[in-house]
């Protein structure tokens, strides 16, 4: 019975800095292999997936950081990804950068594709919550410049109808924020795919380093839980041109549950049968939002941006 | 160096539905003469401390109602908590039932009243996310009829400046909702005290009995992570008239770490050393609300009661 989907969350390893499109999509289509073998509804990859985490360093030639951007999607080079999707009869989900055009003015967003089992884009998401810097950090052994080679999406937090339930995107650090699954639960979200891409050191903050891990998962139960909706976190791992990831891809139940989780630090796919039906029993009792919100005690939420402390 | 209190969570055993307010006050003294003996700061006592969990039960006859409920606060009955307050140079925090009379018009409310160490009241705060039911449901062994007892909250998510810090209250299953916790966050909170009575069986949802205890934690710390924030959550426990209650008193750091915990279901003092300025390196870097927050994605949370999936 229920609305039972087979997901797998299929963890990348490190992606060399110089390296090209075409081995990288070679590792995810045998990656989509394998989700097929298993009979997986929907294969779910990494943000920026197709390329190395580029924020970690200060790129100042344009054409240089163009090479991390794709300016259409599907494109030449991920063009076997669709075709890859519609011969397996898979989902897809995985994170790029996109370079847009609107108007002749360029722009660069950090995004993830929505890609139907039958090899069509069903709709892409911009990631909203880019941390990180606008300018290189004096002393950092490595940047994190999301801030300035990235525009805050543009698109809200949308939804699709898409293998048999409602499905929404976050990227990484949109994550830790309850506001982004907040937007995504009250469209009745019943699955949320999000990628990243998660240092294991933060000279920002070395003080935080030994609780990554625990962060982590701490935010993607929350969030599972307190909008009563299944959520596939995934990883790029390993040591990646020198820096240490977290790797640790999750699935969770909308109990906030883990219910699998990545066993090493590489390509490797996490499987999990999901009941989109088990949403219900939350959303229909304690997290009946109908029932139980106050939109009129929430209103700093939207009319404030930063803490104002009382004086 | 840093701003530390000493924070003492007051957990109570159960309170009989006809107790009078004198024991039990008498047993809140004593844990206070404990908290003051370890040199504590404020001393924080759960949910509706001063009664029993009375929302259980479906009670028409309105006098036997308002037995349940302060009329002034502080009252004569209640007057020896901030007069211990004042003698032991303590801040104290409670929950009680709220009778209020605005121009002529009789209002319950379910509050937590915040004592300075002066023993005068700082301010009180009314629970706005009120569970359960309007009417008793049939074959419930116990009923949990907030909704038909109490109005919901009037006065949002205030904080105060006390105890060296920035404060708030919620109020039990306000700690489910991410928005009572970011609205504390964008007022600068950096101490949330928490008082609860949670049963640890739900007849309208059994099959989340299992996870009673994992959410209440699983909500308390990302509640604390993500507003950088000290919070405490503190427990009626035990079995109070035959219904089991969680007891699981707890004090979380603004990383999200449990530094401590009730090891009992009854009467018992948990303590921790809270460093106020330890809210700082999340507060100035992952959590730095005015360089990441981006409200405008945010609208639906306030212009929205309930969820609306897409057709």
């Amino acid at each position: 019975m229920g609305r039972v989907i087979t997901i797998a969350a299929a963890q990348l390893g490190p992606v060399p800095r110089a390296e090209q499109r075409g081995p990288v999509v070679a590792r995810m289509v045998a990656l989509m292999e394998r989700a097929a073998r298993v009979r997986a509804t929907l294969v779910v990859f990494p943000e920026l997936a197709l390329t190395s985490f580029f924020p970690r360093w200060a790129i100042d030639d344009d054409a240089e950081l163009d090479n991390f951007f794709e300016a259409s999607m599907p494109g030449p080079e991920t063009q076997p990804l669709f075709a890859a999707a519609r011969r397996l009869g898979l989902g897809l989900c995985f994170g790029y950068g996109e370079l847009a055009n609107r108007a002749g003015r360029l722009q660069r967003f950090n995004s993830s594709a929505l890609v139907g089992h039958e090899g069509g884009l069903i709709g892409h998401y911009r990631k909203v919550h880019l941390p990180g810097d606008r300018e290189p950090q004096p002393g950092f052994e490595y940047q994190h410049l999301e801030k300035r080679y990235f525009e805050s999406g543009d698109m809200g937090f949308p939804v699709w109808r898409a293998f048999g339930g409602v499905v929404g995107m976050l990227i990484c650090n949109d994550r830790r924020w309850p506001e982004a699954w907040r937007v995504l639960g009250l469209q009745g979200v019943e699955l949320v795919l999000v990628g990243y891409n998660t240092p294991l050191r933060n000279p920002e903050a070395p003080e935080h380093d030994p609780l990554v891990r625990f962060q982590h998962r701490l935010v993607m139960q929350a969030g599972a839980y307190q909008n009563a909706t299944w959520a596939v976190a995934v990883a790029k791992g390993g040591v990646e041109e020198g820096q240490p990831m977290l790797a640790d891809t999750l699935i969770v139940a909308p109990s906030g549950e883990i219910v699998a989780y990545s066993k090493t630090q590489g390509d490797e796919l996490v499987v999990a049968e999901c009941d989109l039906d088990r949403t219900q029993s939350y959303k229909t009792t304690i997290f009946d939002f109908a029932a139980h919100r106050k939109p009129q005690a929430y209103s700093r939420i939207t009319e404030c941006t930063g803490a104002v402390p009382p004086p």
